[in-house]
């Protein structure tokens, strides 16, 4: 499958995932031989939302390769801000690049750039919408320190209604056979059910429960998310809201139960969610986590970097309606009409998250 | 011509710009021999004023020539927050890089930074005066397209009163033999008299216009520029600014009018000055002229970075006067007397410019 | 000595600094030999608080290397607003790099971070507290400009209560053979009594002087720092104000009376404390002196960046009391308790300090 773009996992068939690991793992195992294969390369990096580690880990993904990068890590340095949109500014950017990275507050943003550029794009977060490289470096730590994806038992522990990291790597687990998951969150923020709907039509098992502790001796992997306060609402008092935070926080004690080779995942930045006594256990893998996302992104773009330079600009501009505010077509005016099979916004997938 | 530092295009002559361009054409056709042209060469880029494009044109350029950057693109990351002045900021930053490209908001700060620097600086834009880069990037897009830049009528159609790059395209036209101007602009935003007097005494032949449907049909280049609706003054209602505007905007339907062989270029971002339908039709340049800007920049940092090192610091400091509020020596007191044959300010230009 | 990380100068010995100076002066005679010396390694460079030229020293240094950096410049560009400890922040970032220097607002920063760090770190500035590579820079140009750095008798002028490159200098100085200092600062920015017991401790002769003027003609290194007028509290006039700074200001006339060979050192910013005429003399060293620093910290990352990764991290957090304010302990609750052999905060070194 030739992939030229990365803004959804969905886009990606399980051969293209096979072929990148492979080349993932080539490059884990000897780096120093690929010191100068993105030589002469650059990399346009558009942090128009604040990032650290995903930007940090495109960055030394792109240096190791021996490339280059320019870009803003700031939404005030831009252009925007004059009133340019966002097609052009990405028009212009892939001008000077040959890969752009980019993470933006709307959603749909990245979908909507790849029509306007030159060279291949990659979504580094698209607003509450999707974060594939993220899906990627999950993937790869599961492989790697597992051995491969499939027959896992995954607990998905946290925030799983607004976790779009933990819905990315729902559907990415889809393409691989034998897939259980046990959703672990509080009512308020458990996984929607347009999410469940999917995990049934894929004949993805789930079971469902409220505490960590009771469901972590069957997890093969744990995947962690970190809860936010506020999402409780103004009427819940404190004392209740740190009841039901500590029924899904990771300690030292709860891990006594679980099984000797537990995978442990966050997406970090990590707060009180874990208790730091569990770095130092063995089955804490959530800081290697963010070096094989270094591995996984170099992969990547080795990969795209290589492609040859090309646009076909839309010809008819206009006409496209979304009803999520959040989506890109809202301050983007002119964005073609686009519209997936089941009738969902082709930039932002509103239909299908509807339930939320 | 021996060239140190890129401050106006006024100071350099005909032969530096063609031997200039002849490099930019060589790297052009083989841009992996240029791959390492640079290499350990370092260029500081400081940015007091926010800008995208020009700064991701100058930094593709130094690292497609296997260079390095560092900088700031942001005032607020700077010393001179601690009241430290601009002559040692770049005393200080030329000792660590090879060569210094500078945007400021204070005019002739360009002017003021080479008196301080052991390395060449390059002028990307000090305030409302000169943008020396862009005449660059626009004539080699003229020249690149058209295969020379002589013998042409050019129409400039927008603001041509506070428009500094169309400023610096005329005088820089000048140079060039049979050049013909169609000024196509609202009366408030119409060529200031200066300007006039210097196409006259330069023998540029030009006309006047007020409306782009007109124009067109006999124009070989088509400069655009972008009208900003606050220099109509609140007196102006919107709907007759929306008339104006109307009138110097480009589309799809007044371009059937124009040549076959037009160019049409706009030094970006464009805002709704040019329709985006025209983007799809050949003759639209604008974003083309973003590549070839890149290229010219990939010249002018060969040429720059390879000189030597070395400076003599002003001996006599202070006894400035200019008028300007915008001048640098308004700011940097101690800045040596300085003043151009015809008794304008050295640094800003300011007599020059008095009739605007 | 092994040195992994360089968070104080008191940390090396005498052999450490001889062979990183020594390296510097091979790296200064032939620079081009050095050019691919840190060949595919990274530098993260985390400025939670902005710096012009520590930033750009660094920078420059490791590209001249032809090393490669990522990070940031500006505390709101970090994931700390996140939530996120500073020890995870330093172990995620030390997944991606090579080394990491920082600057920091919390006092014992670097130190702390070098507890959660796989690589090693230096520390460019934790608050008042520390700043090593400024001694570093300031102790190269001594060594360069007069061939060595013992027996000579050095002026400090200006703030001494609160300059922490000046206390850094001193205690770097007692390595060495018979240094003499004359102190010369206005009675409410005298050099603090723990640091004139350390002087004493160490057989290092001082006097005190309260004008610039009658010190200067003993002098072989003169030392300038900046007075900030907030120093003087609402109580003191501004000409009062104006009289004093005068007095440790150094200027054309006052050099008249001065060694031939005196060496002029500042860490600059400079603002009024030396007078921009003196920058033509000869024996002011300061802009030179940024030169020098740029080598040595080449020198610097070429030691650190090729040593082995690895950490142990911290088994037993927490338990930690510091009383300043300042301390990063403060506000990194976690950190595991460290004492020094002299009862001071093993971070900040309050204790130390508490006379100021």
């Amino acid at each position: 499958m030739d992939v030229r773009n990365l803004i959804s996992f969905d886009d990606v068939d399980i051969e293209w995932w096979d072929s990148l690991y492979a080349l993932c793992r080539d490059i884990m195992s000897r780096p120093d031989d690929y010191r100068d294969a993105c030589r002469g390369k650059l990399l346009a990096s558009l942090f128009f939302e604040p990032s650290t580690r995903t930007r940090f880990s495109f960055q030394a993904a792109m240096l190791r390769l021996g490339g280059s990068l320019f870009g803003f890590s700031n939404p005030n340095e831009t252009s925007m801000s004059k009133g340019e949109s966002l097609a052009d500014t990405i028009r212009m950017t892939s001008c000077y690049a040959d890969t752009i990275v980019m993470r933006t507050k709307q959603e749909g943003a990245a979908k909507a750039a790849s029509l306007y550029s030159e060279v291949p794009i990659i979504n580094a977060g698209d607003g509450g919408h999707l974060h594939p490289t993220q899906t990627l470096t999950d993937l790869t730590t599961i492989a790697r320190v597992r051995g491969g994806v499939g027959d896992i038992t995954v607990g998905l522990c946290g925030d799983l209604k607004y976790g779009r990291t933990v819905h990315s790597l729902v559907t990415a687990l889809a393409k691989f056979p034998n897939i259980r998951f046990v959703l672990i969150a509080p009512e308020v923020l458990k996984m929607p059910d347009y999410m469940l709907t999917f995990m049934r039509s894929r004949g993805m098992a789930y079971s469902v429960c409220d505490s960590l502790e009771e469901a972590i001796d069957s997890l093969d992997v744990l995947y962690m998310t970190r809860i936010q306060r506020e999402r409780f609402g103004e009427e819940t008092a404190a004392s209740s809201i740190d009841d039901i935070m500590s029924r899904f926080t990771l300690t030292v004690d709860k891990l006594r139960r679980a099984k000797a080779d537990l995978t442990v995942l966050h997406p970090l930045p990590r707060v009180t969610e874990i208790e730091r006594a569990v770095d130092n256990d063995p089955r804490a893998k959530y800081f290697e986590q963010a070096r094989y996302g270094m591995y996984i992104r170099m992969a990547l773009l080795l990969k795209l970097t290589s492609l040859p330079r090309g646009a076909s600009y839309p010809q008819n501009e206009g006409g496209h309606a979304c009803d999520n505010p959040e989506c890109v077509t809202r301050t983007e005016l002119y964005l073609p009409r686009l519209v997936t099979p089941d009738g969902a916004c082709g930039y932002c997938d509103k239909q299908k998250r509807a339930a939320v």
